[in-house]
């Protein structure tokens, strides 16, 4: 058993909006995932939804009003909740979710998780 | 709603051991808390138990080995595993855990855990 580094993991891929899971807790997808641009506005009718900043700068867009978050810094979107997370420039992110949750909170339109 | 600054939240105290709430997810605290020293060994039979160093490194002693930490690096000890952290300067660290989980895995000695 060996720590998890969460900047080694962000380097394996480049991609934006396509979530890698590096750990589980407790039925839970720790994930990492680098984002850029405007994601869709989703909420997530059965969880929260955790975003942990670790490098960059994030707004998640609510319906009434927005958040911004800098490194180190997380929010904790209430299930049921309308949100659109936008990077104006690259972003890394820890997320949390229970495993099996679609990232756009519809598994018609989500991507699948990696384990990495 | 506001983004959570950790090191902010890290900043309003000075003791160890003692986990401060800082948001919930899905009937889980999300937590920081400073450590320093070696805490005590113990394992939680229902929940696995995260740790994320913001600060400093961190050993976490399992019967067949340590892992070592550094920031920016999150270890899960799964359920039942004993485990005893050890850190030899002052380290900060994000936890993850249930909400009511007792940090000693025993109700008889665990701190009450604050929210702030």
């Amino acid at each position: 058993m060996t720590a998890i580094n969460l900047a080694s993991k962000l380097a394996t891929f480049t991609d934006h909006w396509s979530p890698r899971i590096v750990a589980e807790y407790n039925g839970n997808d720790i994930m990492v995932v680098k984002v850029k641009g405007e994601f869709t506005w989703h909420s997530h009718a059965d969880t929260d939804d955790l975003f942990l900043v670790l490098k960059g700068s994030l707004t998640i867009r609510l319906r009434d009003g927005d958040v911004h978050l800098g490194p180190g810094e997380l929010f904790v979107v209430p299930k049921g909740i309308e949100h659109c997370p936008v990077a104006e420039d690259e972003v890394h992110l820890l997320l949390i979710e229970p495993c099996g949750t679609p990232n756009t909170g519809d598994v018609i339109t989500a991507v699948a998780k990696q384990r990495i």
